[in-house]
């Protein structure tokens, strides 16, 4: 380990990056790789218990972080974490991948070596990461730097995948120590563009000002592109605002102003609706409309009163202006906005008549997410699987200072379990709470034996439910297609050799509180509900859902 | 249901061609079609805890009926699953993936919709099909009888993974129902070709009449393409033969003229590389000499006096000849080897002078495999993960009467158990015994849940070796990548549902006997083995690659 080599100036330039954690597993073709990672005086190895799960963990690490990383081994191991890859650039989440490859000098070969099609070609699998990453690098040893540069530098300032294959040959190549750090982003505001949008939006304002309220809908690009400071300034003047439901904690929901979450037609209040629907003016900021984030594409948005700010444009009614940052258009927004008048506040949500539910109540999802919501603190990172988990959790309010992880774009079922291994270990001292149907948590359940190993201060709460109840409420309800095998959670730390954890399940109100009261470090919950009950937001999308897929 | 579909089309084709079962995990986009599934009178449908578990079941159902299929959602579901393909495909294991899409008249919306990337595009995920599949196809409701029929037709003959979207409307479209079968395989020798081949292998042979004796060789693609039965009259002769570990159980090891499993320079006996590198003309049948296959490609081959059948065609020395069927080159071949003189019995391979071990011993690798391959009996499914297990057993002599699964060319540690579930379902009546490291069985373990679930008659064997020990043996002994956590495998069938079933922790080599001689219905055994402990054939293959790789 004395020479400097190409493996050592990846995970150099991932520590620069803030990249203090690779996951993944081992393959003979980057375990010389893996050296420089595991003796990395500020890297650290995390194993997953496979490749997919390795992907997930990444992507949750990136999403609190602002970039991931993992590593896997030629072919069965990066495909099988192709799946997280292409979620992680659905969802706008920089993850790296790297890929331990055979020599070079063995691919000059063209032999039907291992973990290949056995044809003697090598670039199947790159090929095949083309439409789910924005840079993907192979190495040699002249184009090492550059490359593993060139890519890294397109991730951070894309906030989507990139795809590193490294030879082992390549890996253990001498190569010079950097003196100088990852040159910064280019800024992508073209001055006059902000100008012109700016007026434009001065405009729009201005002649709304004796139309009524204006208002804001906040969506998940403000997160990805690091722009809720400026966000920030604009939701100060107490401006009516609302988020998306991919958007969830991006925004202080006990601030004033605050309206709720928006997904058009299905599962907004009135009081939200108001707000977006009939704002004298909108202004979207960073809000990507789809099916699920928009109650199957029912939003109502009237483009000649609305300024939209994207990723690398905004716009007034139908005039586009770019190139503009999306943190430059925003902060932009902000002295127009303090400029009008003050906001009438917005009205408090009505209060659950009902009160809460006697402890001894048997659990439904009805009551099931607002006591976890009761419970929550601020710190806490809530990752809610694409299930009745993110459905029943979205419209709940939640306090401040709580990251709120779905993923209703990608909605791959499953993955928020070795996201939080991401998410935990990308902050530490923070409690991860992990919310997830049983049909989604069987698919990575092998990786709750990594958050054993360690040690994560969590919520595990498994929703047990006999089966893929999204899909019951969809279509089949009494098919076999959605029948699982039903668990016994509790047994499964001691299988993980780790008897001594805290697995419990309860069936009613009272044992579910007494549960989440008593949570402490690891504390798996097995929340038994009636089968075919559904959050209500769900319940809206998935009649529809069930029609359209004719 | 009383309208005859698209859907029912391609069901009632895939059991046609023999597949009685399919795999996979439901999905929005899927459920119509899979009502078609589950209601077909001889088509069962069997749920797997994720996509890539599913892709092993169906690949392991393949290898043993012919043809394997698995059904997946959109995205998520299909790239999940795409590690297994690509093994099919570098493995020639015919499964047809079925991918549930979203319905034609959505896509031509263009909208972001949930499973995609968000950009309105759908084709992004059968490009990246292109290079593991043998045909694509892609329906509307105009091409979708003749595209089944197409690629359902290229994957029972070129044994080879097809890939078929189906959106959702065109699965419910109406179909005529088909009055005749698919059509048969079109006849892929010709006749002059297969007497150029003939007469040129007849001189070949001629000339070698007083040269020794002549060999055989025999791989993986004498079992995929269907020519079992014309290798064996040429075996009948008592011709001495030898087979690649890819293609063990091909033939009755203990026939006369079995002369051992021949991996070039590495694990082969001297008997077994007499047989094949002295032969004075040597016929390789069906032979494909990947990395750990040949011991690292040392076989010694004399192409002047080699004859080869490959897939589509044959060669006498130089000369090729083309097109002809595998089957048919190797029919050609029975009489001219039955021709010659009587051959010499090959030696029987010495027995173990230090005998069986006695019961207080600490198991080892040395002892283990001898012990399962001496409790094996007729009918047993061996599946042998890619690690210690598989170049564990790979030299044992196995009764006749058995199928071996390995995937030394692919090599996806964790596919035996999966695998295991589609072997077993393809074989009713048959026993499955499954060989595996801890490492590997973690990756896929959730699937234990769906043996234990279909009351499989099965040997689970884990190898408990802490870690993953065949990346030990390659690189990095004591790295804390090759760590893995130490699980509790006997608990883990309780919390699966299954309390009842038997699991034992065995340390020594009578509580080994004790636990196979035992076995009936489903039992797991852990067996300890010493960490670094490695069988002989894969120390030797690790010595190689652990240099290889640089």
């Amino acid at each position: 380990m004395d020479t400097y080599t190409v493996a050592d100036h990846l995970v150099d330039r991932l520590a620069e990056l803030g990249v203090d954690r690779v996951f993944g597993v081992p393959g003979d073709y980057s375990l010389g790789l893996l050296d420089h990672v595991v003796h990395h005086p500020s890297v650290r190895w995390t194993g997953t218990t496979n490749e997919l799960n390795a992907g997930y963990a990444a992507d949750g690490y990136a999403r609190l972080r602002g970039m991931g990383a993992l590593c896997t081994t030629f072919g069965v191991g990066e495909l099988s974490a192709i799946n997280a890859i292409a979620g992680s650039f659905a969802e706008h989440v920089p993850v790296v991948h790297v890929v331990g490859a055979p020599a070079l000098v063995k691919q000059a070969q063209h032999r039907p070596v291992h973990h290949t099609l056995g044809d003697g070609e090598f670039g199947h699998f790159a090929a095949m990461h083309a439409d789910i990453t924005c840079a993907r690098a192979t190495l040699t040893a002249a184009n090492a730097i550059a490359e593993i540069d060139r890519m890294l530098a397109a991730v951070r300032d894309e906030r989507l995948p990139g795809y590193l294959v490294v030879p082992a040959d390549v890996a253990e190549a001498p190569a010079e120590r950097s003196t100088a750090p990852l040159p910064p982003p280019v800024a992508g505001t073209d001055p006059e563009a902000l100008a012109g949008f700016t007026d434009a939006a001065r405009r729009l304002l201005d002649g709304a000002a004796d139309q009524g309220e204006i208002g804001v809908l906040a969506g998940l690009l403000v997160h990805r592109f690091g722009a809720g400071g400026a966000l920030g300034d604009v939701l100060a003047t107490g401006v009516p605002h609302a988020v998306t439901p991919w958007a969830k904690s991006l925004v202080d929901e006990s601030a004033p102003g605050f309206a709720g979450t928006y997904s058009g037609a299905a599962g907004s209040t009135e009081t939200t609706r108001r707000v977006v629907e009939d704002a004298a003016a909108l202004i979207l900021a960073g809000v990507q409309f789809t099916d699920l984030n928009s109650g199957l594409f029912t939003q109502r948005i009237t483009r000649s009163r609305t300024i939209e700010v994207g990723a690398r444009s905004a716009s007034v009614g139908s005039a586009v202006f770019a190139p503009i940052d999306l943190a430059d258009a925003i902060a932009a927004l902000a002295p127009l906005v303090a400029a009008r008048p003050a906001a009438t506040p917005v009205a408090a949500p009505p209060v659950d008549p009902g009160g809460p539910a006697p402890d001894g109540d048997p659990l439904s999802q009805a009551v099931l997410w607002q006591e976890v919501a009761d419970q929550l603190r601020a710190g806490d990172i809530v990752l809610a699987d694409q299930g009745t988990s993110f459905y029943g959790m979205a419209p709940h309010p939640i306090p401040a200072g709580i990251t709120f992880v779905g993923q209703p774009l990608w909605a791959s079922i499953g993955y928020t379990l070795p996201a939080l291994i991401g998410a935990c270990t990308a902050a530490p001292g923070r409690r991860g709470v992990l919310l997830v149907g049983d049909g989604a948590a069987q698919m990575t359940a092998t990786e709750l034996s990594t958050v054993l190993r360690l040690d994560l201060s969590v919520v595990v709460l498994v929703v047990d439910n006999d089966g893929y109840t999204i899909e019951r409420a969809i279509h089949g309800p009494d098919e076999p297609y959605n029948d699982i095998v039903r668990w016994d959670w509790t047994a499964l730390p001691a299988a993980f050799g780790r008897a001594d954890a805290t697995a419990i399940r309860v069936e009613t109100v009272g044992e579910l509180r007494a549960a989440l009261a008593g949570a402490a470090g690891f504390t798996l919950i097995q929340a038994v509900v009636p089968r075919d009950d559904v959050p209500d937001l769900l319940a809206t999308l998935t009649r529809v859902l069930g029609g359209a897929q004719k």
